[in-house]
């Protein structure tokens, strides 16, 4: 396993592309990446700042338990969140959470982010979720996992890697996707998203119109042509 | 022909111009040159980050069919959709599509940029307005040429080159002009007249009043005097 | 007056300042700073790009007749607007002109800037103003000119240099002062004021209350702790 | 106290981090840091550009009189309010003010701004407090005095550690903490969160809903996981 040394540098990398951009002030955000064949994932210290981060910082710890196995700070206090959705979706080998502006708003309006436009739907099947209410007994027992366990249930019936993101309740955004580097990606996506959205709606509100979702033929066209078995968009090198 | 050289150089420069103007994030941008002389324009390639862009990587296709015939790599997606600008427009010579917050915010609402103001009259002549709903046939078949389509179609019994820019409903913004370099400067523009609009009905909103239009003559000596045949505006070298 | 060599380094440098902060895009903003002695101001040239600006393009026109003294580029525009100014208040020595994002919006909106709380009340003695309608007459005569001609009734009764700034209406921002750094420096704080007027009306809204205005004694005091006979803010060097 | 080098040094870097942030413009905000055993402050001299700023220009004062005792410039005109806070909480020995967009318009609209999410709770114990009007005597007479009066006054049964900052009525906030470094990180946060919720008051007005104050008992855990005796969050070293 010789320390981790591909999966710390992978991770920073993808913690450093978070810090540039422009989603997250001071050390509010971190991103992870798994290695399936090892059972861990690797993960942001707590409350580092992102320009004194090095891959020695980076801390490594068991997908199966959440604990830490490697490293000598404390890792990000979300790593049970983290845990749980490497848990539960084989699929995925990388996560990310922040607090951007647009879909932390959102996230405490307590609603899902409708699909409005192509810009979207481009990325995600739909709308993105927003998680139900934990319970007191949630949130004054073990937190951070029942937070994982929340975004879970939200997609139950459906597919994460199509909508590779949600909303939770009165928080913020949790991103995810086939490594760490594309978990950012999503979240940066999801910010804009949000913002157009939400640009839209304050210009309907003006307006004295409800906004419209995007029609379903044209969501389903712009999914599919990046993401469907037929998809054109960018290199298929 | 020589490869295209020079024509990719400016098709390069344009879209590294639209990469730093803030307008857009991730690949989300693209920007065409054409050389109506050799009947081609040449195109940003599909999902290629703007850092690692090289004129080697712009691709050039025939104005009359829309196909590659030089490159290495996929043209943008939205390649169809200039293809038609060029194919009905013989006047342009560039043109940009992107993604900007405010300008697809007015697209996702489904409503045409009102004049409302001497910046957007000093380029616009007139409201910037929105496409038509695709049929299901549209969207199902020929997607993006169905797009540039609607955009020609919104010009009719217009002068394109008068209002150099059209929002796509549900979906976004496309610009044009004389060449690449123009048509991303529109699109700088379309961006900043939509983003004052917003700030403007958000305020008359708020006042319990509607947004007033430009008064007629005023929108008119604006565009006059950067247009007309009298235009005093920049120096004439 | 050799070639006006320190006006136009001057004029220079507040053009400079004004691209740095933000307030610009393209070449959408010019400053001009007179010399009395001489009967003539500096102004950016029309729709030169200020990354390419020289000293040597800054163009001198004599405050009395608005016209080209020196210089081999078209003045900017707006040169009209500014001899105006310089004609009707002998105290001001600086103007500036630009279409920043919210006061753009307050000015389409043909709405005064209200004094809502103190940030506004360090630099304006009351509501910056916003000009009347121009008549068909004037606008499609000397329109740049009556533009001025509106600034400067606008201030009927006001000392121009007690609130440096007026909206023109469905146009955008005027500022001006004893030089021409500080008349772009009151159009970064005219901006800023009617950013936080902006966000402030949009909250008010939203909690169905109306923007108050900022109470009399408080506006009082702040503007005259800057600029009262007795005050104390900054160094009296 | 050989002229208080290292804490004009120290106060000099939380400056710099402050103009660094993103949240003034111009000369727009002043920290200080505290020390208690030579019974002084440090602070910003009044209307100095922070690319100027030296920490020779660093003003000391008298805690007890708020007088200057050490520094050749005028402190900063808000001095009399920082000595009022550091007269009566002897347990911070930062501060800080600017006028920040967000922060400054929830100051000038007079509302308190409430804990809606998750963000605001891990610092702010509670909605951050706005300050009473202050009577025509006060702001006549020793207005800066008095605006640390009030800001006290509003944290009369309340730990200003829980809630490091205040909106002050109709001009904008103070934060403070242990050290001035802290001040304008809580200046940061709270900004941010003053952002945040603005963004979802538009948003659940344009749903015509109310927002909704974050649930009591994540409120609570997210402010104990940092803050609290069993505090996790950060590295323990």
């Amino acid at each position: 396993m010789s320390d981790y040394i591909e999966l710390r540098a992978r991770t920073l990398d993808a913690n450093q592309t978070l810090a540039r951009s422009g989603l997250v002030i001071l050390t509010w955000g971190n991103a992870s990446q798994a290695d399936r064949a090892a059972g861990v994932f690797a993960i942001k210290p707590s409350g580092v700042p992102y320009d004194r981060l090095s891959a020695d910082d980076i801390v490594v710890c068991s997908i199966q338990t959440g604990e830490k196995i490697w490293g000598r700070l404390n890792p990000s206090s979300d790593t049970p969140t983290h845990a749980k959705l490497y848990q539960a979706w084989p699929q995925i080998n990388g996560a990310c959470h922040a607090h951007p502006v647009y879909s932390t708003a959102w996230s405490q309006a307590s609603r899902a982010l409708p699909a409005l436009g192509t810009t979207h739907a481009d990325t995600f099947d739909g709308d993105v979720p927003v998680t139900r209410r934990l319970t007191v007994q949630e949130v004054e027992g073990d937190y951070e996992a029942a937070t994982g366990t929340a975004i879970v249930e939200a997609f139950k019936g459906r597919d994460p890697m199509g909508t590779p993101a949600a909303l939770v309740r009165q928080h913020g955004p949790f991103a995810w996707g086939k490594d760490a580097a594309e978990a950012v990606e999503h979240m940066i996506i999801l910010e804009q998203s949000a913002r157009i959205a939400h640009k839209q709606y304050a210009l309907t509100d003006a307006l004295s119109e409800s906004p419209r979702k995007l029609d379903e033929p044209l969501r389903r066209k712009h999914y599919e042509r990046k993401h469907g078995a037929n998809a054109t968009y960018g290199q298929r090198l």
